[in-house]
């Protein structure tokens, strides 16, 4: 993938306020040289996909059934493709029928649809801190007001969203929303402990909260375990967002939205005066791929290469990186969310990084506010020797960063740490 | 193509009050049936696309470039394809560079990032009356107010536009945009003629107007011919929509807008956060059409086939109608716009016309209020026989229903026409 396109990047870089469309350019000019190990994207590693097979399904399709599947369809979107999405979910163990689904153009639509249906603007959103960024660009589209909930290694800290929740109350605003991505959170790389998940569950039903429960890397558990889901728990207060990308292929753009049926009509009201309807043709080969290949096989086969590039990223880490660099432990998914030393902006880091060859994305993206010390890398991408390449060429700017701090400042921090009340939303070590 | 997935009727179903998702339902299942004439759909005619071909470029594209086509690619649309866009505006005399496009999901998408980039709730918009539903759709998503402004055969009567201006500013009200589809316009099957483009630049420049130029139809003239754009003629003022779904195939879900670059930087931001990237298979699949087919012979085919269409359509109307029934002479494009006589409603006409075995689309959907004794037929979509046969089963219920409504109120109008000021925005005859 060519990361001058990389819209993970691309996004956080329009994120960072004072960054000049100019400056972005340079930056992603940069950032495409074949020399710069990248883990900025959030890209899945397409080509361990069977293109033989894929050319198939596409060849017949277009030869059977071409005249269906160049015209317009239905804005809920196809009858069988939402049968087989259900059954994805399913397989999952979330409980879901065909008639509650909407097809979306990944689960990014889903989640602007949701917030567009549900937000006024001012409305306060909890989310994770951090959280996903085009979930937070979905929603400040709506000028909602995102405040984070801290996490740890078992996912957000459900007990402080209790003490979010008091402090909007205290402010006289309203919590319609809960955004969460229960597993293998993008950027974290944890998952939310099932006494959490219940706490949460009861929290809805007594504070009238709907949950958006975003599930792009419930598959892609490297042991092949599943967590129990939030739809389970409160079907009524949940709405479940899923996606194709990271089990088939992103550039399908077929992701779904999952909803009680109130909601589920207005939801397809408002995707029909956005796109009118998805695309027949992404729709069309989902279907015969789901329906003709042994798509269970392909979602272990993205596991195994995850975990492996995930094991190389772990153990490059723990030998190459200085003391008090801290990460987390992904068992699925694509990200290791990393802290460096106090005294390192990761956001001014990047640059160095780049000279370095080895690309991320800063925390700050992450945010409505905070994320200075931290930075997210992704494994999906680079083959296990580029991923340890790559950690090497961090470990060594990041020693020399530490060095150049303790030799202007000692060992007393030079600012204090964070920005404000979220200055603690980073999540403790499990590493380093 | 299946009509119980035609988004034109369901859109027009969902906007009319009172009309239950059951009944919607209901007539959807009977509108499905074969036996049904349906001149309801906008669908384009895509078997008239060589399968052999769009076979071809798809299989050799998956096998050349599959993991590039599956996978991510950046908001604003890919490179290649936003150059062959350009191109094709261009053919059209549309003065334009690749640099300005976004790719969208269709024109659908391209609509509603402008309305949502400019629109506040109550803002006033001027459109054509009647208009696109789904423009109507984008529109009032942003819970802006849509005033039409009435249309002749030469298109919008835009000395009336500027009737309509002075009440907006008479209110206190605030005009940020002209919604306006100038060639072969849909519904009404008419086209702005040039002094009126001309004037409407000119008004555009003198009150401070954004022109909102939505052009799907431009290429499908059945002489060839092309008009001047307005964004040839006050570009700064223009945002112009595109889409291949008339000239390749709606399933691909690929159209563009073209904008001044801060207005582009703004839609790209709003498209990432509503959809993170247009498809890259169906982007790639557009490329390799239009690099390697001759698309331009393509148009012309389609071009063919919808004008023999047109043309058994209006012969049929002049033989079946009863006196009093209008409607316009379309020179391309897809619609015939008819007007009935007082006193029948053609929203209550569509439950008789399905038991004369014709659909058509009730007036109602094409205003934010007004079009009860309007109707629009689509001659896309099915062969001319067909065609004649329907027009005849209309033309049948019709007679009939002059007949009936002569029978119980003589010779006087049972009711005063229209609902308010907008009562005269339908298009005066040019048929009948």
């Amino acid at each position: 993938v060519r990361l001058d396109t990389d819209p993970y990047l691309e996004r956080y870089a329009t994120r960072v306020r004072g960054m000049r469309a100019s400056e972005i350019r340079a930056l992603f000019a940069v950032v495409a040289r074949p020399e710069i190990v990248s883990f900025a994207g959030g890209a899945p590693y397409t080509a361990a996909l069977d293109f033989t097979a894929v050319g198939d399904v596409v060849t017949r399709l277009i030869r059977d059934h071409g005249a269906e599947a160049l015209q317009y369809g239905g804005g809920q979107g196809r009858a069988q493709l939402r049968e087989q999405l259900a059954e994805i979910m399913r397989y999952e163990g979330v409980p879901s029928h065909a008639d509650e689904l909407v097809v979306t153009i990944g689960g990014q639509q889903a989640i602007e649809l949701v917030a567009s249906c549900f937000l006024d603007p001012g409305d306060v959103v909890l989310a994770e801190g951090p959280t996903y960024v085009g979930g937070l660009g979905a929603l400040s589209r709506q000028e909602a007001e995102v405040r984070h909930v801290p996490m740890d290694a078992d996912g957000m800290q459900v007990e402080l969203l209790e003490d979010r929740l008091a402090e909007a109350a205290a402010d006289g605003r309203r919590v319609k929303l809960v955004y969460t991505i229960p597993n293998h959170q993008n950027p974290a790389g944890v998952s939310l402990s099932v006494p959490r998940r219940r706490r949460l569950a009861e929290l809805a039903e007594q504070h009238d909260l709907l949950i958006l429960e975003d599930n792009p890397y419930g598959l892609l558990d490297f042991d092949g375990r599943t967590w129990p889901s939030l739809k389970e728990m409160v079907p009524d207060r949940v709405v479940y967002v899923g996606t194709v990308s990271k089990t088939f292929a992103p550039g399908a753009r077929v992701g779904w939205v999952a909803a009680p049926t109130p909601i589920r009509d207005k939801l397809i009201l408002l995707s029909e005066a956005a796109i009118l309807c998805p695309p027949t043709l992404s729709q069309m080969i989902v279907e015969s791929w789901l329906a003709t290949q042994p798509w269970q096989d392909q979602v272990k086969r993205f596991c195994e290469v995850y975990e492996e590039r995930a094991e190389a990223m772990l153990t490059a880490l723990a030998t190459e990186m200085p003391p008090g660099v801290e990460w987390t432990r992904p068992q699925g998914g694509f990200y290791v969310w990393l802290t460096v030393p106090d005294g390192i902006d990761t956001g001014d880091l990047l640059a160095k990084a780049l000279q370095h060859r080895v690309a991320y994305v800063p925390g700050r993206g992450f945010y409505a506010g905070g994320g200075r010390e931290q930075l997210r890398l992704s494994y999906s991408f680079p083959p296990p020797e580029r991923i340890r390449e790559g950690v090497a060429r961090l470990g060594e700017l990041l020693h020399q960063e530490v060095e150049l701090v303790r030799a202007v400042y000692g060992n007393r921090p030079p600012v204090p740490r964070g920005d404000g009340r979220h200055a603690d939303d980073g999540i403790p070590s499990q590493g380093g």
